[in-house]
């Protein structure tokens, strides 16, 4: 299987539930886990999650630690990548990441990894880096607005989903719509802090972590100015689809359908 | 035609956009206004407010300033209810308004300029209890979650619709979801800083103003938890319907369906 771990950032260090699921899916004491630390500007990124990886009892962690183009591929890095049973991808500015591995041979490793069934995952800007198309920076706040979020391509281990992160607490929803209706065939989530958005396979979503997820879907909708909205104007966009889903639910790109919790269920 | 405006304060006063169109819609030239300025605390309110639609050049502008409830229904103020063509319910808390005039000579009144044609406009508190259930107070920001939003009685205009305002400014998503959740017969109007939601015979929206408006529809809910969290947990809700709605473009309660400006639609 396949599995993508989108985290919203602001993970909880006291109560880590999203990085306990992260090992228990990367093989729990046998996870072997490497850390991408490049996007946060702090020296201690990489050997801080190698304490927490090790303290939820990982069987290894180590960071990436490299800062130059010229520096991405070194044989000890594609070897540690290639044991991998997780990857995880620290926060910052997710555009260092992509200038750091765009094209190098580590990025071809992450996608083998990704392929043979390595869990990648990451928060905040490490989780942004996931999709295809990612949202770069943005405004925050407001209504969509032309031009409210600037897109670049992300490492691309999905191009169903376009994620973004810190979703509730920064207030992003504009610049999400925006993104979906640019582009209604990939569904929008939002992903709150200290949460998880689980892709398997690229179909189905479940979440875990103390906050919820917001899925949009632009598959209905009717209609939207957002190719003739100019100057930052406000964008109109009518018959988004919804869901708002918390720890345990699922929701299937297939069917377009969430499922809550059974006990949760209206219908039983 | 009866016609609430629902404003989501912050109203531009350099570019009275919204305010000029409630005069317009008021009669104009031949519009006499009575303001309601209780909700605030401020004691140039209504004063304020009658050099503005005075500049509007209304015909006429009144301010009913009483602070007391025994002090509610004397007869010039029945008087200027009777004749006015527009009542503009100004901002601050939403209680002062229903604790002052609630079971009052007043509001009957109110009611019967409303059915007689009357345009009954309100900016922020003047908007929220223009519904008969308003959200009083309630937490900004996050999730909906157990409790985010409590609710309290409004004027009750209109059963159809409740309306938050400051929508996105002040990241009241979460807590216009749980509205809609908790009574999903009910449309949720999120209304932008600057923006009116123009309400016509409790059945058309139509929106002015620089910001947007954010309809609701959880008549397609699928599932909620609404019911069963616990201790202002994270709610889950799926299958929420919801459209962002700019100047322009309208809205019916009937068809459930929004149309854009001509100029915007998809299809043409």
């Amino acid at each position: 299987m396949k599995t993508l771990m989108a985290m919203g950032g602001a993970l909880n260090s006291k109560k880590p539930e999203v990085l306990r699921e992260f090992v228990r899916r990367a093989g729990g004491r046998a996870a072997r886990i490497v850390i991408l630390p490049q996007a946060s500007s702090l020296a201690d990124t990489g050997p801080g999650y190698i304490t927490q990886f090790l303290a939820l009892e990982a069987q290894s962690a180590t960071a990436l630690e490299f800062y130059r183009r010229d520096e991405a591929g070194a044989q000890p890095q594609i070897q540690s990548l290639r044991e991998a049973t997780g990857v995880f991808i620290a926060g910052g500015n997710q555009m260092r990441l992509s200038i750091l591995y765009g094209g190098t041979a580590l990025e071809t490793e992450l996608h083998a990894a990704y392929q043979r069934g390595c869990v990648i995952g990451g928060t905040s800007a490490g989780a942004a880096i996931l999709s295809k198309t990612m949202i770069a920076y943005g405004k925050t706040g407001p209504t969509p607005r032309e031009r409210i979020a600037q897109f670049i391509p992300g490492f691309g281990f999905t191009d169903k989903f376009v994620f973004d992160m810190h979703f509730r607490q920064r207030d992003r929803l504009g610049r999400l719509i925006y993104a979906v209706a640019t582009c209604p065939a990939v569904l929008g989530v939002g992903v709150d802090e200290d949460t998880a958005a689980i892709v398997e396979d690229d179909t189905t979503i479940s979440v875990c972590g103390s906050g919820g997820i917001t899925i949009i879907d632009g598959s209905q909708i009717a209609n939207t100015d957002v190719a003739e909205v100019e100057k930052g104007g406000p964008v109109a966009v009518s018959g988004l689809t919804i869901h708002v889903l918390t720890k345990d639910c699922c929701y299937s790109r297939e069917t377009r359908a969430a499922l809550l919790p059974e006990k949760a269920l209206l219908s039983e």
